[in-house]
């Protein structure tokens, strides 16, 4: 124990004044480059313009797929691998429509999208009274009222979280859970209240999850606009929806994970991944969520190379599948990392969003993490200013717990996320092009300390 | 010595684990009554859609003025005050209009602004040879060359600076002395790249300052696309550009610091100050230049009301006059501080638009500063993650330079700043909600600290 305190005492302190200085004008490098020639926001321009949303199973998943390795054999990877895998294909199936019955006056629509994985209406949708709950407890409470009723859950998103993830966190069950548990008393649909800051009207959809014991009922999501007057409107009167959504759930298809890879000159066998998801929800261009992880691992790459940089260890940038409705590419990166043995020494993944870097969250040991915030004094000039306890990402969450890997999820400013995250908002000009390469700096930075020192 | 090193160890260790237990709970509810109930966001629409733009002088100067008392006695203050002042008065005094003469052909428009300040080119306007420099240095090379010609000073915003106002310290020079160097040989306009990183073609204006030794010659600033189109076309061909500004400067007119302030319970003499400026730049709402400054101080009063913390010092909300072209607004309050003998122990101003916080900058003793440096662990939670040596504000640099006071700036995130900059684009919209509310909850905390504990 007591050498093991050393060791890392040793790791900290012994973290000399040499190398300190020229990690530092290594990384002044990676930044001077990314800062006035990258292709991370040209990239992010491409995807989301030209191949736009990418929701797995669409035809634009193989586009996206295309400009993958396109981006990456230009980027300087010395292979780029296609690793398939079954994923998920659901469809929208149709515009999505709803509105508040008011008998006698002209019908008031909401703007509505049906929440990912969810069962249409049937073409004919359904029409019924509203129940509004605020939360489960509140479900419990009425569940009596429930049966034939359109359930609206108007649970907020709450505004007290700093960090807005958490927030996202605290409300997300209602969209995860919310449908069946409604089911469960007899519901014939759901209504959801957007997990959202955004003072807009847009609708935020994401993936519901069925429990196979109840029936598969419709289910959306509305903007905070629509569902304040709705619920305001509930104070007054009793009143019914009217819902049609087409969503429809097709067998599995193929998908691919996109690898682009450089052998490291010493440790081959010891690998690195950084990554982002390729796939995004249907009505969105999918540039925060997550074009931009995917443009700034391909950076990743292209810098290294362009300051000539040549990694001891394996790096892989790693555009995952199915991220959104499956997490079918990282359990299949993760499986086949299992299956051929192979060594992940590290993990990062950025899908927080393109916004500017605050810092890095990570799984990993005490004594791990204290090694990368000895790493500290050399990112917070690019914007790292915090290493915390916690984070990775959904896609490299499977690596850590088929192969106990260390893991880090980059943590830019989270206060715009929710404004966008899934809504048809988030597009290309919602993604600032400094804030996108700050970010890309801050994963080249990290990748090459783990490269250069191991973990 | 010893016991000056030893006074500092104690304020920083003794700052004891119940009194620091106090005052999270006390800015988690500073927090918690801002992001649930702020006025700032409200207040920053009506000042940008109700106001506008308020270039000091202009008859929206008075009605920002009525604003601003309204609103800091909304806000609770005990007085409002207003502070006289006399100001600059320079008008645009029309449309500014520029194109590339190309004969033959469809003269080819510059999107510009003349530059505050600066005298019009005459109603018939003027059309000269052009010649590009890229810095003062070739300016010296070709100064031969200048005569009878309109001189593009084409000098690049520098990407590599991560903190983008090193960017604008290093080029706002051209934009200062730019026009008065080029007549010092013989110019008779000058064109300058706007002080941008931003991808679209708005022109940045802001203040210029003659040098009474040389002609007062018409200077305008113009979008980095046009920029870079003219660059290109110069480099196969000469060309003159046609130039027409009306810009004049009045007579010194009257405008007023509007003061918002609480009388200390405990030391009513010892005065805390926070503000923004209310003057903007005419084309702009001036949202972030510096609407934000101004609706985040009014904030900090309303807050510390509304959770009934009572100042035991005297706390003043200060919205200057005349920031951008002139500075009188900040050097009256500092003249009436000495004048009146007032006991400045503190002053912080925000002028570096409603992005998320990250630190403040600061003007202080080493020691003071170690004193901000331990209240950290309080303001990390809400963004602050650094108080950085150097700092403050131009508003409250006279109070320094006069009385000696403490000074502190907020450094908001700065990517997106010269994006908007003294540009059309500076407008309500460009505003987050959350991330102008969590500048004012670091401002709270900080004034909150300071109030309680001195400095």
């Amino acid at each position: 124990m007591r050498l093991k305190l050393f060791t890392l005492v040793l790791t900290i302190m012994g973290f000399n004044a040499r190398a300190q200085n020229e990690d530092s004008l290594k990384i002044r490098a990676i930044a001077d480059e990314i800062l006035q020639h990258s292709k991370a926001y040209e990239n992010l321009r491409v995807l989301t313009k030209q191949v736009g949303a990418r929701l797995s199973g669409s035809p634009q998943t193989y586009k996206a797929e295309a400009w993958g390795q396109k981006a990456l054999q230009q980027s300087g990877a010395d292979r780029v691998i296609e690793q398939p895998c079954l994923v998920p294909h659901w469809v929208r199936g149709g515009k999505d429509e709803a509105w508040i019955v008011t008998p006698g006056k002209k019908n008031q629509p909401l703007d509505i999208l049906a929440l990912g994985n969810s069962m249409g209406s049937g073409p004919k949708g359904i029409q019924a009274p509203v129940i509004l709950v605020n939360s489960f407890e509140e479900l419990e409470q009425k569940k009596e009222a429930v049966k034939g009723k359109i359930v609206f859950y108007n649970y907020k998103f709450n505004d007290t979280y700093v960090k807005t993830f958490e927030a996202y966190r605290d409300a997300v069950g209602y969209r995860g859970a919310g449908p069946s548990q409604a089911a469960k008393y007899g519901a014939v649909g759901v209504l959801i209240r957007s997990m959202s800051h955004a003072a807009d009207n847009n609708p935020h959809t994401g993936s519901t999850r069925y429990n196979d014991s109840f029936p598969k009922i419709p289910a959306a999501a509305m903007g905070v606009q629509d569902a304040d007057r709705l619920a305001a409107m509930l104070e007054k009167e009793s009143l019914s929806v009217f819902l049609k959504t087409s969503g429809k759930m097709l067998p599995d298809t193929v998908a691919h994970n996109i690898i682009g890879e450089i052998t490291g000159s010493e440790f081959p066998d010891q690998i690195i991944t950084f990554g982002g998801h390729l796939d995004s929800w249907d009505p969105a261009e999918g540039a925060h969520d997550d074009g931009s992880g995917c443009v700034q691992s391909i950076e990743v790459l292209r810098v290294l190379k362009a300051i000539g940089y040549k990694p001891k260890r394996t790096i892989r940038a790693v555009l995952f599948a199915n991220e959104e409705n499956g997490t079918r590419g990282g359990l299949k990166y993760a499986e086949e990392a299992r299956n051929k043995k192979e060594k992940h020494i590290f993990a990062l993944e950025s899908d927080e969003g393109g916004f500017t870097p605050r810092g890095f969250g990570v799984t990993m040991s005490a004594e791990l993490l204290n090694k990368l915030r000895s790493w500290l004094p050399l990112l917070t000039p690019y914007g790292i200013s915090e290493i915390n306890n916690g984070g990775g990402g959904s896609d490299i969450g499977p690596l850590n717990r088929e192969l106990g890997t260390p893991l880090a999820g980059l943590q830019p400013d989270s206060q715009r996320y929710f404004d966008i995250h899934h809504a048809r908002s988030d597009v290309f000009e919602s993604v600032n092009k400094r804030e996108l390469e700050l970010g890309a700096v801050s994963i080249a930075a990290l990748i090459y300390l783990v490269d250069k020192y191991g973990l």
